[in-house]
């Protein structure tokens, strides 16, 4: 399973509507099939790696990070069936998928044609991955993640609004990375205004990787960006499943404010500023309600800099 | 030599105006002395182990992790001097010692005596450790330490002023024991009259372990505290050889500003809060300015909460 979430990594980003899976097939201990969930959703990593194993695939183990889809579609087959068709004899799933069209269905079919099933196995890493399509699913809004490059004291800019540079080159080349694994990048009117940031993917092989770029603002977005009038419209979205927030301050404290921050990036130079701070009043009514919200996942170091990742715990 | 600098850490904020040295004397591969710098400077570490390893001290070897002082004191024997009369036959140096009335001299006086010398082993630590006392040889002034307790964001408090509490029970119990390791507890005059900080240690066992307290203000402090009028006033301190800041942000970035941080303890709580940054401004001229002034050290985990630790390198 650790190699087929591997695989399903490749997809971030780039698989709306449908969320970026993966599946691996196995024979006798040897790997037949890899799939993942190509651009724009279709083949499904099922379809792709199925294909690969051909006629193989009889008797094999499928290893999937989603349990496979139930239900038929314009766009191709359900994979249920797919699995059923090619004699495939074992499925371990990593996530059941909350979608009213597949929940339980594409585990039932399995069953009925006699697949031995294996269901659960490393399903939070398997959520993580797909976030975006799981919060779309539960909660009917984008997975929102808040970014934020700042000092060991918490400014991102000087008081003169200089921010060039906070964090290092290795820092905001993973910073385009994110850009590239997101849906929509979401900036407030005043930083686009001041900074004029080109939020585009500064990759070498993934200029490509073009998300949607979104402004909120109560007035009009320049032409070619999506404009949000205020938070409302960001629940309304529904072309993005992961929204990447840039900045600035007063768009980073209306997300938390309002609860909508599911994951924290912080990008944390070791300089000290005595600059703009990263937020704003963010509506706490004591510290004590500010405590348990975020727990750590890994710290990783990006040359002098190091990132810091938070998930939402309540 | 880890051993002897380990020793020597138990005399760290309680030997003024000597500093906190560590000795160990290994004779056929067992420790026959171990001591280190007793409260108020006297006895000397070597002097203590010495006393242990009596005659048996006679061919030796002793670490030990500052230079053995070459000039008698009324307050005892040079050090130099009690290990060529024990017959050590090998001596084990971390730091030199930058006093004029030693610097040199001790390791001559021993070299003359026939012993064999090894010098520098682990110096970089053992100058850490002795941090004050190197500062006031070198620079006249004592070693500075700011400690900071913040948010994810930087945030000391929040706008209403409320601080307590950002970290938890174990950070505050750290931040203790780093009282209890210095000579003085300096605040500002407005951390002082808005939180009224019990500025003691509050640790089993350490209750007697008691810094001076100094507040920095430009009218006469509470009684029973020291007063500095200003950051002049610091550097001229010479019953301290080493100062931790407590805050608040005012007293913070004029110690940065005036580049006399040589210390940062942050002690970060995984919480966001918007309110007051820990830094106000602190005369940057640009942002490049900022960059290759910290360097980290450990970072150890408090509960909940990180201690990361950043040494001044330029």
């Amino acid at each position: 399973m650790g190699a087929t979430l591997a695989l399903s990594q490749r997809g971030v980003g780039r698989t709306g509507p449908n969320p970026p899976v993966g599946c691996v097939i196995v024979r006798d201990g040897r790997v037949i099939g890899r799939g993942w969930t190509q651009p724009g959703g279709r083949p499904h990593a099922e379809a792709m790696a199925l294909a690969q194993a051909d006629q193989d695939a009889r008797g094999a183990t499928a290893y999937v990070t989603l349990e496979p889809c139930a239900h038929d579609s314009s766009r191709g087959p359900a994979c249920a069936a797919s699995l059923i068709t090619a004699g495939i004899a074992r499925v371990v799933v990593a996530a059941g998928d909350p979608d009213t069209r597949t929940n339980g269905k594409g585990l039932a079919k399995l069953a009925a044609a006699g697949i031995s099933l294996v269901t659960g196995v490393r399903c939070p890493e398997a959520e993580a991955i797909m976030a975006g399509f799981f919060s779309r699913q539960r909660r009917r809004r984008p997975h929102i993640t808040l970014k934020l490059a700042v000092s060991l004291d918490g400014s991102v800019a000087m008081t003169s609004g200089e921010s060039k540079w906070i964090t290092g080159d290795r820092a905001r080349a993973h910073a385009h990375l994110e850009r590239a694994r997101a849906d929509m990048i979401l900036v407030g009117r005043g930083t686009l205004d001041a900074d004029s940031p080109r939020l585009d993917v500064r990759l070498e092989g993934l200029e490509d990787r073009a998300p949607i770029i979104a402004v909120m603002s109560s007035t009009p977005a320049p032409d070619g960006l999506r404009h949000l009038r205020d938070l409302q419209a960001l629940a309304a979205v529904t072309d993005a499943d992961t929204v990447l927030a840039e900045g600035g301050a007063a768009l980073a404290s209306s997300l938390v404010a309002a609860d909508l921050v599911d994951r924290l990036l912080l990008y944390r130079a070791p300089i000290l500023v005595g600059g703009r701070p990263a937020l704003a009043a963010i509506g706490l009514a004591n510290l004590a309600d500010a405590h348990g919200r975020w727990a750590p996942a890994a710290v990783i170091a990006l040359g002098t800099d190091r990132l810091e990742t938070y998930h939402r715990i309540r």
